[in-house]
């Protein structure tokens, strides 16, 4: 019943002639939680690696509501228009329940799915943002090594999955809304420190003066941050990705940016800490899953836990 | 030549009756790296948990030279007038070196510290932040259950410290400078996003203009994050603690959170989290501090991050 699958060195010939399918295929086995596929994925990031790193990452968050597949669609359409090859990728660890919050619905982006210079895949599932997080950035590699040059990374800026997606991101962009008021509800702290620009989405017909406004708030509040170690001022710009506008600006943006933190030697300083991060980030994920998943472990803490919750 | 150190029993009888001397010696066996240390600090720590927790505990942060030895000299001057008995500890890894950069010149302090209703005890040394917070936290306990009933927990506002400082505290104040544009220089990323209340201090004479238009872009800034789990708005309060003004007003601010909070019921429920954090986070500390001091480890993780470094 089963169709045979193919052998490392296939797959990996495949992937770096641009395969679409055997990039898929890979990318199942990484997420698998099958400990059989574990050598297998292991073998082929390893093959895939030396070819991997020539890209762009870009997260981009914002809460449920801000717009944003339609953004990244409409964003990915113009990258591909530019000559680009765009991966999308999801991090969102609520997935395991709910499969697939972000981008579990292709449909919603009806015209990027269907443009041959885009490949889109929604979260992995995993109990651990932990492993939901290297999951994504062995994808990572993978993709680049199918020939992505433009790696976008969409997560929802509601819990933890923000400051993962951050370390593995040379640019950072909140999506936001215009509305009056809310456009502030339900941002998690600190991710506004994060960003390396903000945009105002639907920023257009009646929102539009709203936006204007926000604009000049949020530029406001950026300049109450000290300054980042790229030396970027964070921007603010507005866009309508339901009209498709703005959405080139803020692409010369990012090449801007690009452009700035490879002249000063940041971009590639910043990869290095990434990687050097995610190495000991990944030994200690194992550390503790190893330990926090022995059964005495789990059954003690579980006694600790409620001694307290008992004011004990 | 060594003076015999009394019993664990003599040492948690007297800390109970609030003997100065019997805390400072408890808090140098907590502090020491002497492993035959360690068991007896425990017990004292067991014996004096069930009388500690009546307390408050504020942190306090903000960049060397906005003033906080002379803030907190006031501060605790003005909450011993007012009958209270007050412990002032600090958190400081990098003081291993300085041997105390903040709190280590009690002379800076020399009105509280002759104060009998006042014990102040600088930061302890140790090469890890984890540690050093640990041992700040145990400290804590032992003062509490000496009859300290308001603890002040000073940070220096420039690394990872506030972070541990914040979840071992009831509420997190900020201390800043009034002058034009430096009031926001070398603050870490996060730490207004943390602060339950901010302080400009020095806000006197010819600077008073200045803090009053920081007060006005702070409260703006402020209303900018969303609500936090406590409900409270965080507040900006200008100071002076030279000329020991708005010292009363910052402790009214905070008994009417603690009121607030207290009658909601997020004190109580804070507690209990920062103490399940604290249990995982120690727990976690061990495991992976045994690990990474392992020589082998060691060896082959040097390795590893340099092939990182090389880009390979």
């Amino acid at each position: 019943k089963r169709k045979t699958q193919p052998t490392t060195e296939a797959l990996v010939t495949q992937i770096l002639e641009g395969n679409i399918t055997a990039l898929s295929r890979a990318i199942t086995l990484v997420e698998s939680s099958n400990p059989s596929h574990l050598n297998q994925a292991n073998a082929i990031i390893k093959a895939c690696l030396p070819h991997a790193n020539a890209s762009v990452r870009i997260g981009i968050t914002g809460v449920p509501g801000v717009g944003k597949s339609t953004f990244i669609e409409a964003f990915g359409i113009h990258l591909t228009s530019e000559g680009k090859k765009v991966a999308v990728l999801a991090v969102d660890p609520s997935s395991t329940l709910s499969r697939g919050s972000i981008l579990g619905d292709k449909t919603r982006m009806d015209d990027l799915v269907k443009n041959e210079n885009a490949f889109i895949r929604p979260s992995p599932s995993g109990t651990s943002l932990g492993g939901v997080a290297r999951k994504t950035r062995e994808s990572i590699i993978l993709c680049e090594a199918a020939g992505f040059d433009t790696i976008v990374i969409e997560t929802v800026g509601v819990g933890q999955s923000e400051t993962a997606v951050h370390s593995m991101v040379d640019f950072f962009l909140l999506l936001k809304l215009s509305g009056a008021g809310d456009e502030l509800q339900g941002i998690k702290r600190g991710i506004i420190e994060m960003a390396d620009a903000i945009a105002i989405n639907k920023a257009d017909g009646e929102n539009l003066k709203a936006a204007k406004l926000a604009k000049v708030e949020f530029n406001r509040a950026l300049h109450l941050y000290p300054e980042k170690d790229s030396q970027w001022q964070p921007k603010v710009i507005l866009c309508s990705a339901l009209q498709r506008e703005g959405i080139a600006d803020i692409w010369e943006m990012i090449s801007s940016y690009l452009e700035h933190t490879k002249k000063t030697g940041f971009f590639e300083r910043h990869r290095k800490l990434q990687n050097k991060f995610w190495l000991l980030q990944t030994i200690e994920d194992r550390l503790k899953s190893d330990f926090f998943n022995r059964q005495k472990i789990k059954t003690e803490l579980k006694v600790q836990l409620q001694l307290i919750e008992d004011g004990k």
